[in-house]
């Protein structure tokens, strides 16, 4: 892996979210999208040459809403860009990783997703990215 | 806050967290350092611009066993550079966040470190380093 694209952190509220990792990076969000097949609703920021992407559930059978309800508010993935989800999605499976899923999702910003299960990674989601192009 | 210094991740086991985050990111860990001060052990893993610290509890006090206990392994806190660590605590007490601390501590990597408390950042426990030559 050769680069952290973003953290993701799960929030109670995106609104109050959104205000203050505002205040506390000295920048605006700069994006909000809902993945409606994941359940979420997400915010973006701009740190350097990373992002952060705050979390909101809009169901309670979302992951988020689980997530909430285990662990409360807090950092709930960190994101490495991959260059062919495919294959990377085999290469973690053949190192002893769990991905998820067998074939990527689509994700929020133009991304094709697969999350590692956290069991087999010390307890930290890792979630596996790969840009696309908008369609 | 311009950059993400690094993301500490907690560990129960040094030895099998750096095997295990080595196979991840596809790169030895480059550092172990032990800070008694604090009652942690630390490695560091360099991912594009950022780095990873794993850190494992020295003693049954540590901030580390604190969180083990109550959260179990995963993700610790995230780090932003400072340029100036003592502005920066008043920059942030001013702005509504709770330094734990109202003089920066010495940490691992050659740096002054400060955590803002979590219940005044969503869940998220922020570090404020200060990199500073080695003495």
């Amino acid at each position: 892996m050769h680069k952290l694209e973003h953290i993701g952190i799960a929030v109670r509220n995106m609104d109050e979210g959104n205000a203050l990792f505002a205040r506390l990076l000295g920048s605006e969000c700069y994006k909000i999208e809902t993945v409606e097949a994941e359940g979420v609703k997400t915010s973006f920021f701009r740190v350097g040459e990373v992002k952060i992407e705050l979390l909101e559930a809009t169901r309670p059978d979302s992951p988020i809403s689980k997530f909430l309800e285990k662990r409360g508010e807090g950092i709930h993935h960190l994101a490495f860009e991959v260059d062919n989800i495919y294959t990377a999605i085999e290469y973690y499976r053949r190192l002893g990783f769990e991905p998820l899923t067998s074939v990527p999702k689509k994700g929020a910003d133009n991304k094709l997703i697969c999350f590692l299960h956290p069991k087999t990674t010390q307890g930290v989601l890792i979630e596996l990215c790969q840009s696309v192009t908008g369609s």
